[in-house]
């Protein structure tokens, strides 16, 4: 039976994370840098416990003015420390709640910039290993951080995007460009079956693309972002494919 | 001619305010309390200079953590210096730019709380005449603190949503109903033209009701809501409906 | 051979930590919630392994804008989950740098308070315990939040100071009064001896009052905080007190 | 007959605000970003009133993470942007609570900086001066910020210490020295005499060298600086000195 995983940001603080957590199998949960903080975050932990629900770390550049979407460039030891002390303060939290923390993934312009390169995403597989080496890393499908992490022997979690349009490299278009993300949802339902029954996505160009969709990744905010949560997770049921943590 | 606002939160970090100041004839400037800080307002600024476009102050409740959307009873007197230390600020750096500070536009739970909240409302209107009593206040339609900026002998300017659903009585769909959004964009497009010309909204349950629309909310986030605003923008010119500030 | 521990607090962004781990025999680590951050924690712990310095935490209300010294009352479980946000972070953080994290004391606020509240000294001993029952808790010589650490069955550092006097009952002359200070280095360096040989100090109305001196609180701020470091040293020497972390 | 100013930081979280507005004549207000925020600030400009102490802003870097201490190099505009966004602020809370905003000192590493920077020093003068003219510049005497201000036709407040030792040069010794400080309280009140009086101060060689000393800054942490507020401003008295800002 094919089956995916349903992943989503939480403890950021939009105030969605009690129904998310009724509706994914993976919690990205904000360490605080970015957005939100330590009570957050346990509330969001208990959620994920009564749920069931996969727990991950979604750590972040030192960047709340900016929701950490900023590109930074600093200095390896001090990246290092900013992802030690967030992958504890999470292992702390996740300890005393009873829940296991299974897996990382790099939020906002650290995850995008650790697609794209190959030093910072070596750097992150080798800081989140030494922490402990049974983390899995999740990253974008076909991404250089996605490498680094089989690369550094960490298992992966290969992620893509429903609402998002992808280029013939496999690549997401950038948000800069008008055609970035997918018109409609019943368009990004169809992705969705797409990458998961076949294993590819109709680039823009009308190629398909191979990709490995571990997981989908689904957004938090506002009321449509649960309702689109709803719908997805009927159509994969419909089609006969399981949504689980894997 | 009839004529319309569109206004959209800048100065945020979402990266796309540069391009957001060419579409928009308002802006509401993120005072550093939620998001962002001194250096994105400055840049926000003259790009606003450049393209014409109205200058507001989207003052927050003071925290970062949350994104402004937490709900917070904070005393009186800590409101009014809170607000009162985001309109100075911003003011200085729109005198450096030689920009207008013409309204102010409270963020989030601020808004929210205060569209409910009289006395709140009468709170934010007195801290703003307080301040310089040339400031327009703007507010959700129909909303106490409308009201309350009328009250206290404020211009105002009356705020409605293209995206969001209207309950019966004229305020907004809570966003944790699933109906709270509006389908789709050509809908969306729809009840702007509507909310123009007709002073109309058609609420969840088919009932028209009244609503005055001198500016329409515009999202600032992800290349979409580029894609929006030019849709709409084209709509209301197609419409005879002049797009300025007012 | 008596022996005492001398402690101070790092990490703080004071500029003199390198400087401060060649004088003291434990550290005080500041875990990012009242100053400094991950970079400051990281590059103390290579300065204190250097020096074969202890390491502790020193966890802090989420209090920046006061540097942790103002008074808070949050819900028990936010409170915890501050904790051990901050424990788990520095834990991380020890453990890359190959450091031993031994014991916890906490900063400012939260250390006054729980010296005197037992309910607050009950839940930071039991919070520590729960993280690591190996870890010691680092409070006043004759506060509550001691007898809470040996209550809970942990170890337990009792903490004198240098520059404080004492009142009859044992506790630390409020700093609102004008006596609360020693007058000069040679009478600091006087009390910490008798504290140390006696196992008393000289109350400010003459009385001698038991104190247990494990450890004694050196400041970190400016020039002269390494100064007196070097003159109590060198006393502590002279009178035959292995200066060391017990 | 000779008078002095007594200045202090204030606003800055260290519990002692009111008490020092009882003894000092001009003070510092922190603008929020090295520490405290808008309701500290309120506060400290109710006691100002209230004891007809003269105010200005104390503007830092933005570096909450270490008390505004450390060395940075913002772009010009930045460094500008940052500036304007904290003279205004506090110009706002000032207007609000109908007291006088009289001058600028820049706090900690941007004061030292700009002490020997003669770029940096004239990029404060100017960006003061631009925001209003009336202001005065507080820096330490014989400092290249002294001579930016003077330069920029700002009115000027040289600024002496009385607790930290000078080189033959009249600049202070660093804090990293060991002689940094002075050592007692009786010999900063004999040195803060001579500066008001003479117009020298003996530098650590021994020499007489000329400073100003239109204020002399006071420490506002801890019970001990209170108490030696007090002793400085009855030495004054002593000696026929009024103490008042200038």
């Amino acid at each position: 039976m094919m089956q995916v995983d349903l992943n989503a940001d939480l403890a950021e603080g939009c105030g969605n994370d009690e129904a998310l957590l009724r509706r994914v199998t993976s919690a990205n949960i904000c360490c605080g840098f970015h957005a939100g903080g330590a009570a957050d975050m346990a509330a969001a932990l208990v959620w994920a416990k009564q749920n069931g629900v996969r727990v991950g770390a979604h750590p972040s550049f030192p960047d709340r003015e900016h929701f950490g979407r900023r590109t930074m460039n600093l200095p390896e030891a001090e990246l290092r420390a900013h992802l030690r002390y967030q992958l504890g303060a999470l292992q702390a939290l996740c300890a005393a709640a009873g829940v296991e923390m299974a897996y990382v993934k790099p939020h906002g312009a650290l995850y995008n910039q650790a697609a794209q390169d190959a030093e910072l995403a070596a750097v992150i597989a080798d800081t989140v290993r030494g922490f402990n080496p049974n983390l899995k890393l999740m990253a974008l499908s076909g991404s250089l951080l996605l490498a680094a992490g089989e690369a550094a022997g960490l298992g992966t979690v290969s992620e893509v995007f429903a609402d998002r349009r992808y280029l013939p490299d496999g690549t997401l278009v950038p948000r800069t460009r008008p055609d970035a993300q997918v018109d409609s949802d019943d368009e990004a339902v169809a992705q969705v079956l797409q990458m998961v029954r076949e294993g590819t996505v109709t680039a823009v160009d009308g190629s398909r693309v191979p990709v490995r969709a571990d997981s989908v990744c689904l957004h938090g905010d506002g009321a449509h972002a649960l309702d689109f949560a709803d719908r997805i997770r009927a159509a994969l049921q419909a089609a006969g494919i399981s949504v689980q943590a894997v």
